[in-house]
């Protein structure tokens, strides 16, 4: 579970407080503000904030003195034809603010990102708590022999329960360690007087990269899309996959006509090279197209091929 | 004026409406949400949104599950720390969206700080309302001889009738004529059916560079100050400096803690040289210290007096 | 002519020094290093340094301790795979530094590209010269109909003639009392000393947006692409746009892979939706598909068959 | 020894190589390019590349058409001039690019910086190397009880071997364990060819964050300088201040009067608040001040009591 029943009180408490404001609110996302969305074994992402909904977007694009927006369909067509013609500009205007529980290698794919405001938790200044990524058995796989930067099939089982039993050991090991050196449990409290603790910004680095971290994550509208874009692919690794997909939700409740529009123009749909286009327009013209005359290698192809429902063309 | 009727008219639909949120509000700002506060002759200020408060700052720097907050004093010290320590990232959690009508000049400063978003009102696509920026009568001064960048004392009657009977006239003709040259009236209507309209990405390089534009621009917390710093210095040119001071009012009622560390430690005080800090140590022990043997150029000696109330001895 | 004699001697002698380095060097690019390549009627862009290569992109991302580099056909295959993927960081990596002379109305669209680095010659310092766009006949546009942000078929020879005629003596009017506000010549000489001379940081605002103004202009080749993609797109203004064209000259010159890649992949092609690639998908099964059904709104659709090749097809 | 004889033989290629080049070159950094820097026990700083100088600064100020430099002395006074007065963007014409090899928990505060670009070595693709961090026996010690982010005294010779012992056998063991997860060993050569490989991008989250990584950073000067200040600064961890110590190095090799404005208005000096300017002139007036009158607390006493060379007064 990913918090615990303090933590908990403090997130009712939080949701149960309301004010009136003036600004743009959004009820869909309302209901869910501060409350953890669970991912991965320890994970969350929380909606801490908001700013700004698909009204905002209208009404920066059209620098209006009142709301801005017009009958409902306009709106909707206009966010299109902004994310069609890559105006990004009109989607900076919203902003939202996450808290984000996730394992160290996670954090620091993400921390890539640089268009962002983050807060990280100090293990220079606090006591990192003692939990630590094991990936589900489904998750096990082997390095991938067609992308170098992936994973292929699943482990076998006697592989896969190897796996996890070193995984598991040095986790419970390091930390233990940690907690050694540093002379203090996870609360603080000194476990042998008669012993010094090793600095804590030292103490951490024997932790493991799969141990979980946090942050506060603030970031606009155009550049969340462009990072769920990238990172909602399925080239990227399943363990950020996992957040991603869990903040498109939270931009579907946020935000439903950019969502609409993102889904049409960013997630979907299809990149075609030069090179491509020529031989889309010459199938279309009839003419039968092979790899070997079509000026791309095998892997391109390959690829345009899918993106092109061609599957039995493939080389 | 800076604002029409129907322009105010949207404007007070728009603060008539509230609706409950479980986000941190804050009523000194609200109070004031979507009104135009007056700059220049013709420009203002509005806040159009905001995210986040003084606790908000406080919430992020403790990565905490509910509010985060303790009491007021301790709360108000962790900003001081913060802000003395150059901690930025707490204050990048807030974030506050402007309308802002201002001179074309005054724009072109305004744009130089980069991490900000902005939407602008596009003279490619609308027409631009003649609004012009004239300098009050106090304001009209010669280039100053101290500050190569600035200006000195006030011009003369005679001078300064004729300046702005310059600046009058000429902005009225490059109006005219941009209308002539759209044939098209400022609504957007044609003004002669015989005649064809140049297009207005063109025809709107005949304007004044007073011409006032209008933007959209959202700013966090910590790049707002950044801006204010330098924009609200008594260097920054007296046109842009308004809009400083008028933005310094908006911070005092956002976020009372981070406006009262922002004036301790950024915007009174001192930064003082390593040669400086000795010069001053030295004075403290009692030293006679002259401009001559200070190690100081005339014009750093002359400010660090200035720094220290020593007037009487500025060289 | 852009530039003057004494600036051409300028030019000149910064030319003939070189000096042996270790770094990367790009024999093509050196070739035009600080020259102006002249753009509309007094404008130019000049490479004022540069760093790194297509090797360094390469050398990047393989993270190497000497050249990194392999095969050409492999150090061009990778930097293929790297723009389709949108690999970004690798083309970071490389930085150049342009010197920019250009009318206020471009500037103010350029500056919107804020992931660059600027140095502008200050109006409030110094006078700006006596030099401003006129733009060409074939250029003088009524507004278009079609795109209400762009331009249409030429103006009339009439009405050519008149908007020539009120850009040129409006032009000509603002700069002449400019000078006399300034009460300085464009050497900064006083004219008449019994006269105060107005503020340069105020008189500046009464020249009109079609002024020549200069910067240098530092930014990272992957951002170099993101701005010449906007910027060179046929939607984008002309007086832009033919800046943009210049730069991708130089572009070619200094890392042709590079160049090649962006043109596979960046300014050819298309980018489908996906509702257009289910399209393209049922027409390439041999399904006929019209605009009514296809789901899509006329002008995306026309947009669509453009791309495809299948003008005829058009709503 | 940070770099294996193969990598010192490409480094030996890379650095006999030299071509004329018409750009700005410093003869004093080019002896060093390419060379690693050692930092800690396996780290080091190599300076891959750069663009401009001291004189760029310069240039770029002026927005001049040549070198546009001036007598040594006027040059120095206007980078004094520009560092004085926080005129950042002329310090953002020059751009230096570095090999980084450090520790993981290092190179996560690092990160921190954003106004830089980064190409790091990838453990989903890659290998890691066997490489961790070890400090020295100095280094090793307790937790800060006055700085809750910092350390204090240096460990007792029994704390510090039992340290060591844990943070050397846990680095070895998550390593081996990291091996055989992956069945391959560092040159990436199958272990045992009846057992399946875990893939790269699961395997590295079961090293520990003192595991040496690597990349490309890039970054301009002024970015660099923000950097230095903040990580060279006695409250940064020991563990990246080295690696400050390292660049700033580089810094007075590249750009002498741009280093030595750095070390006037950036490192000494001291920055005094608006309540301890009140101080030092009522104390230079004469008055005797303690802290119980001063309007400060005691920590922020204590500091200011520190710039003024003023220990005696501590309280």
């Amino acid at each position: 579970m990913p918090v615990s029943a303090e933590q908990r009180s403090e997130i009712e408490q939080t949701r149960n407080e309301t004010t009136p404001t003036r600004r743009a609110t959004v009820p869909a996302l309302e209901e869910i503000l501060y409350e953890p969305l669970p991912v991965l074994d320890h994970g969350f992402v929380r909606v801490i904030d908001y700013m700004g909904d698909d009204n905002a977007v209208v009404q920066a694009a059209r620098v209006s003195y009142g709301k801005g927006t017009k009958k409902v369909s306009e709106d909707a067509g206009l966010i299109k034809y902004l994310m069609r013609h890559w105006h990004s500009t009109p989607f900076e205007m919203c902003e939202i603010k996450f808290h984000v529980k996730l394992p160290i290698f996670v954090a620091r794919q993400w921390i890539r990102h640089r268009t962002a405001n983050v807060n990280e938790y100090s293990a220079r200044y606090s006591i990192m708590d003692k939990e630590f990524y094991l990936p589900q058995r489904d998750q096990m796989a082997v390095q991938s022999t067609q992308n170098r930067q992936g994973r292929g099939q699943t482990l076998s089982d006697k592989e896969s329960d190897r796996v996890m039993q070193l995984l598991k050991q040095d986790s419970e090991r390091v930390y233990d360690h940690y907690q050694e050196m540093l002379n203090e449990d996870e609360k603080g409290n000194v476990i042998d007087v008669n012993r010094e603790g090793f600095a804590r910004e030292l103490a951490r680095m024997n932790l493991t990269l799969n141990y979980y971290t946090q942050w506060y994550w603030k970031v606009d509208l155009h550049n969340l899309m462009n990072f769920l874009r990238l990172r909602a692919d399925a080239h990227a690794q399943y363990e950020i996959r996992v957040y991603a997909d869990a903040m498109i939700d939270v931009l579907s409740r946020w935000c439903p006509h950019t969502f609409a529009a993102f889904n049409e123009y960013r997630m979907g749909g299809a990149q075609i090279s030069t090179t491509g286009l020529t031989i889309v327009q010459r199938m279309l013209k009839g003419e039968k197209v092979t790899q070997a005359d079509s000026g791309l290698g095998k892997r391109e192809w390959n690829e345009l091929m899918d993106d092109l429902g061609l599957e039995n063309l493939k080389a």
